[in-house]
């Protein structure tokens, strides 16, 4: 048998149906139908143990945050979540392992209008791969590719708390007792900005989630836009756990490389930067502008009206 | 970084690009379009190194034989080939295997007309994790539910190749040289019967393809539609290879049991038996009557007339 019947029971057991899902699990194929003048967006996004995650994850986490990181690609392109596929491998078949990792990823699914559609269960090194699929009116899709010289660069929530959080788990940082719970939740459970990029279409004229980092990430859409950036580094919006627990220069190198914060970066014209208050009041986010674009092609920094040079806090992987 | 580019750039190179396809690879997500009265058929499989395939496995067969599993799913679906997303895990960059895998995979995608629209390349303990999106006329998906009392039971091709090719792989079984190479080629790269399952459209009432050995696989066409099913081994199709290798009884093992032959088992109504002819001759696979559909809800096997007990060939799973 290539499945295990007992792992299916935990993912056969829970998650609605969609009205636009024909034919659900258990069959060669899945059948899902889509409404005239949407296009799909998909993507895939795989967690491997000791690469993207520990051991010693709680396995609800796990099951929520490797849904999280794929809704966040859909929500950066402004798409509405619909079905996934689960194909996950297990070294053994524990079961309360699997029902804790079930119920993490599908308090995800519910809350977001998931639709689990498939999946394959193997025994091996275990690793979470998952296919998410979400709907955009067509021609409406945020892309990494608009941003044009002028634009107003944006990041919703704030940023460096997940990368702090992980420090914090793996007992490299301490931190006042009060914030504890905060940063490794933001590190367990990040939030896919799924509405703010649904209500960033027709607005933003680009956008990505940040998932490397903002010093990283924000270089794809400069060369999917064939522009550069300056970004005010003074303007990085931090939490108060951030910012009260580790050294301004350590909370910037956080921000900017930490990574797997999940917040969305966009651009928006002038025109439409008056748009944004009420675009984005029900998205229950806020949202911070950081910089500009620039038509020159460079990522710029700048702190306290003069250049800041990130090898100052240790990051390597600029170029 | 998360992936790696030099990965990338395999994968980047080649297979065209689908008219459907708004956008490939590149942004957070890919975008692709669906014409009207069209519903989309999705399936996933995961193939592990040291679980479904060896470490000694060509390469190029790999890339090949990841896709056909997949493709093999839409084929018992009647679906036409779309879009794949590609989740690959590696345990280091080895150009050689990079330049054979995805060159294998490629040969598949293009003779298929598929499109590989997103992925993943993480590192980690080898796997291949491909989700495939197909295209098939609202309501004509063939599934495993339609089988009813009197149908006729057909497979495609011949029963039994790909895991006699496997003990010759292993070291297992030896066969006359002029056996080889077929049935090696048999394990190595199974045909997915893409066209076949197409022609069924309107005309089967069920199918499913041959992943674990025809009486594993039709237990899940009696469940899902309630019935049963009486199948006469003598009926079997044997290759010549097979015929010629192996003694009777455990060439009847091979086809039951033996698994990975990727064809299609399909149910056909009295009333449409005479169509079959005309429906699949453009879709160069022979085909085979094996048995027929009955009302008690259990499979009977019989040869010679009798019943046909399968722990007579060492078959466990079966229930």
């Amino acid at each position: 048998m290539k499945e295990f019947q007992l792992i299916e029971h935990f993912f056969n057991r829970r998650g609605q149906t969609r009205r636009d899902v024909e034919l659900g699990i258990g069959d060669d194929c899945a059948l899902v139908q889509v409404a005239a003048n949407k296009s799909i967006a998909i993507s895939c996004d795989t967690l491997v143990e000791n690469v993207h995650f520990y051991a010693d994850i709680p396995p609800q986490a796990l099951g929520y945050k490797s849904l999280a990181v794929n809704l966040s690609d859909l929500a950066s392109m402004g798409a509405e979540p619909a079905w996934m596929t689960l194909a996950l491998t297990l070294p053994d078949v524990d079961e309360t392992w699997l029902e804790q990792f079930s119920s993490g990823l599908f308090d995800a699914a519910e809350y977001y209008g998931v639709s689990l559609i498939g999946g394959d269960t193997t025994r091996g090194p275990r690793s979470i791969s998952i296919t998410i699929n979400g709907l955009v009116p067509t021609g409406t899709a945020l892309t990494r590719s608009g941003a044009k010289n002028g634009d107003w660069i944006y990041v919703t929530g704030t940023l460096g708390d997940s990368a702090l959080g992980l420090d914090v788990i793996r007992g490299n940082r301490r931190v006042d007792v009060e914030y504890n719970e905060y940063l490794i939740n933001r590190h367990y459970y990040p939030t896919p900005r799924v509405l703010a990029g649904q209500a960033l279409r027709n607005l933003a004229s680009s956008a990505i989630d940040l998932s490397d980092g903002l010093a990283a990430d924000i270089l794809h859409v400069l060369k999917r836009s064939e522009v550069g950036a300056v970004i005010d580094v003074d303007l990085l919006p931090l939490s108060q756990a951030v910012k009260d627990s580790v050294s301004e220069l350590e909370a910037l190198n956080y921000a900017l490389s930490g990574g797997e914060d999940y917040e969305l970066l966009f651009t928006v014209p002038e025109a439409q930067k008056g748009a944004l208050d009420t675009a984005l009041a029900h998205a229950c986010v806020e949202f911070t502008q950081v910089g500009q674009v620039t038509s020159d092609k460079q990522l710029r920094l700048i702190r306290n009206g003069e250049p800041f040079n990130l090898t100052n806090i240790g990051f390597e992987h600029f170029s």
